[in-house]
């Protein structure tokens, strides 16, 4: 032991286990802490603070439009080093073969990604996605490298019912040892009691009530701050009415511009703090609490463990100076051979037509026909609502003046799904059309517009382009577009690039009226397992029914 | 969910997860935990508090010199529905096929016990045990079911040099996603550091300095409430220092008289609260924290866990109403076929004559020869002393009058491996002979005496019964014995009646004049790994050397 150590860094430890402040010293051999005491070394690196590398307890890169390696690029200098990613949206477009393809990405960042295995691809059988995800198949993702855990369980109804699949897939996890993701968004009462016997954590409280009722039945509760969720404000006193270790941080979903501007879950930890929770609780809530949700080996710092640092000038506003993972400094992924093994040509459908994207009008007399609408009415939420239209050369026209839209949902997995076509209202369109092949979850083409030609053009060049989000100005006969090429979810380009393309989409989208956070609502328009009404390949979908229902009222 | 439950259980409930005291029920059903609320119920409880079944961290049943199922009906009315434990007793007598034996015993009994597979059996090659754990059994035994950790690991000086048998140990337990458990007594500086990277627990600290020391290091540490170490009213104060949720309460051991008279960890949990400790933190650190260590299900109120519950009249006193293990109330295992399936005949050696236990004078001139004496200072340490002795008959005599007394080591294994003679001092006994086939680690038969005849009457005794612990009494003829057939180191009988022969033994001792816990400190004499002086099978120790020395001086 008299060998010096390759680096040490000195500072003001964040103990996680202890939970105390304490000046010392980091020595760290081949990656490794292998003492917290001063040691000969080669180098010596002075720090204000140090803490553990952030861990992300629950969040979709997908999200972020951009590969995992470009996401680690982004994050790491903020002081995340490891993320628990549950890849939902890759598996709805490219299955089983998307999950061990994003599995493979995460060798080629420093970023730590971990993976918790999709549980519930398709979201319903009322829309086409572009694969399934059977117990076998999550059994068997179960068992690679780096998945932690079965990711967020959505299908409550399922569970309580006994549904074979969803206990057979908690089952295949619980033999591995493996943690139990769950997604109780407003559950409550007894169902949420019985949830609790099957799920270990939670990140979909948005009151503290919610968040109060699931710790106290022994469920991990994340502090989501995401960027269509931020709950964090509301749910942080819960840090100081019960013991914080079971609490995490987590963002979920980030977009592209957040992650740029403001970070990944750093920004959570800055948050917290600001809003008063003690720097050291908040530091756990980032690191311990979610490496022992998972079992993992870092967030922590002590001998033994992989030297996966922060270095700080400042704790309270986590002013980061340096990153360590595995004792390298300040690592990134620059040099790396391409950014991704996922898919690149997974937008599959032929050409359309304005004509393909209008609803024929039925045959009945009148100048109007009473339809039924989907009220985009903010955030990811819908409501029913009726609204009569008017018929014109045998096809339904949206009402624009009352900012009802057409709505198109185009099946974009090779499968001839067909096309569903339907309104929304709400999103202020006045003129063009805006599209995307992110459409949660099945991922297919949604085109909203006021017209229906522009609609088709918007489709056909997210065809061109192999997925993306485009908007397009019939006035100027231009054309914005942000292409994804990546399963037509995620470019493969540098966030930077990506973060220009989405703002210049949102810039002409916004110029043809769209409401702030339009783009967002409508990758959620497709999303059939979110009350009230949303629009699939197959047509409108009457949530709470859970069936299709007719555009036309009868 | 509108069926009834079972079972409902109302109360104030300990809230391990939450850290919070709540008035509510616990709805149990078919030996689980389904709610945490109100439900019709085939039967109704009312308690005064609700806390999980107590879990012990670290024990040995040996110590308690009765089977498992036998220790389970002593503490199970007291609150303790698991133990975590380490048969490094069975191991050095029996070996693998101990191991297997005690595992199977677990279903003997309702008490849930965890295993620990020994790490270091035998304690070292300067004396002859009844088996050897390699390596490669280990990691056999890491397999079973029931097996929660790698045992104590006690060869710190191997386990810091890179031994490959220890380190391949270790390996083994991680492959197997294992905690492996530590053994450090006294170690400190460089190297505590090092050794805290391979080691998850400890339970050795004695002072407050050495507890923070590993704290600070991550490693988990237990407070031990033991018979023959005490060092909780020492360590409590940690509690407060750091954050409790990486400290645990352990017994390691508890003499039968200890158990029957005050229990198991449940007198840790009952002294921490007198001691001042929150009740609340003190249950967190005999349940979930102990959970978390291990990797266990129970030890928390929450649904999906099993039904393992203390139902108290108070909490500050510990005073249990009843105890419940997967949704049975009060269980016992009386009704069982046989207590263990443990060996019987393990005590294997040809009977003595007291020439054979008496030192063989050397050929010197003068009356009397100067010798190496253990002195046994009290607890388990000894000092090195030398004295002069007398010469009788070609033999070497004791210098009764000067508390020192002879003592010899019996190989009992059957491997012919001969026996060890030596002086020890401070045992205050004037007359007649003591005698253990309960001598850590190895467990030979080791006997005290005043004179050869008695110690050999001693020593045969006890090989006439299979083991145990004897005093003899030449002036009135009398033999105390308590019968230890199972591997020679435990009674298949009622924990009343070791009880009572246990007195009986050390009645009958202290007649003879030993001193108070002297039978615990002849147990350790032929301890070779503990400071400074010990006597094997193979003669006398200086442990610090590591090597064996001449009981004459040169």
């Amino acid at each position: 032991m008299s060998d010096p150590v390759d680096t040490l860094v000195r500072g003001t430890l964040v103990n996680v286990h202890t939970g105390c402040l304490e000046d010392g010293a980091v020595a760290i051999d081949d990656g490794e802490i292998v003492a917290l005491a001063e040691r000969p070394a080669e180098r010596i690196i002075d720090a204000g603070y140090v803490t553990p590398g952030l861990v992300d307890a629950h969040m979709h890169v997908e999200s972020s439009m951009v590969t995992l390696p470009e996401y680690g690029d982004a994050v790491l200098p903020r002081g995340v080093t490891s993320v628990v990613h549950d890849p939902h949206e890759i598996a709805n477009v490219l299955g089983e073969a998307g999950v061990r393809a994003v599995v493979e990405d995460a060798s080629k960042t420093p970023l730590k990604a971990r993976f918790t295995v999709p549980s519930s691809v398709p979201a319903s059988s009322l829309q086409d996605a572009g694969a399934t995800l059977s117990a076998e198949t999550v059994a068997t993702l179960l068992d690679l490298d780096r998945v932690v855990a079965l990711g967020e369980v959505m299908d409550i109804p399922g569970l309580l019912a006994g549904d074979d699949e969803v206990h057979a897939k908690i089952a295949a996890a619980r033999d591995r040892g493996l943690t139990v993701d769950g997604h109780m968004p407003g559950v409550d009462g007894a169902a949420l009691h019985e949830a609790a016997r099957h799920l270990d954590t939670d990140h979909e409280s948005i009151t503290l009530a919610e968040a109060r009722a699931r710790a106290d039945l022994g469920i991990r509760v994340y502090l989501r701050e995401g960027s269509s969720s931020r709950n964090l404000a509301d749910l942080l006193s819960l840090v100081d009415a019960v013991d914080s270790r079971r609490l995490s941080l987590c963002t979920d979903d980030r977009e592209v511009v957040d992650v740029v501007d403001r970070g990944g879950v750093d920004f959570a930890v800055r948050k917290a703090i600001e809003e008063g929770a003690d720097p050291v609780d908040v530091v756990q809530m980032a690191t311990l609490n979610t490496a022992e949700s998972y079992g993992l080996p870092f967030g922590r710092i002590a001998p033994g463990a992989p030297a996966d640092l922060v270095l700080l000038d400042d704790l309270e506003s986590w002013t980061v100076a340096h990153v360590m993972v595995d004792g390298e400094l300040d690592p990134t992924g620059t040099d790396r051979p391409g950014t991704t093994n996922l898919a690149t040509d997974t937008v599959d459908f032929d050409p359309v037509a304005g004509s393909d994207l209008s609803i024929t009008a039925p045959d009945v007399t009148g100048d109007t026909v009473s339809v039924r609408v989907i009220d985009a009415v903010g955030g990811l939420q819908t409501d029913a609502m009726a609204a009569d239209v008017s018929v014109d050369a045998g096809a339904l026209v949206p009402a624009v003046d009352e900012d009802i839209v057409s709505l198109a949902v185009i099946e974009r997995h090779g499968r001839n799904g067909g096309i569903g076509r339907g309104f929304v209202h709400g999103l202020g369109l006045r003129r063009g059309a805006i599209g995307s092949t992110v459409a949660h979850d099945a991922h297919n083409c949604v085109v909203a517009g006021a017209d229906p030609d522009s609609m088709a053009r918007v489709a056909n060049h997210l065809r061109d382009v192999g997925g993306g989000i485009a908007a397009f100005d019939p006035d100027a006969a231009e054309m914005a577009v942000l292409p994804l090429p990546v399963a037509g979810l995620m470019s493969d380009e540098p966030i930077e690039t990506v973060y220009e393309g989405y703002e210049r989409v949102e810039t002409l989208a916004t110029d043809l009226g769209l409401v702030d956070s339009g783009l967002m609502e409508l990758s959620f328009l497709a999303l059939e397992v979110i009350p009230t009404y949303r629009l699939t390949n197959r047509g409108l979908v009457d949530v709470e029914a859970g069936e299709h229902v007719d555009v036309v009222r009868s």
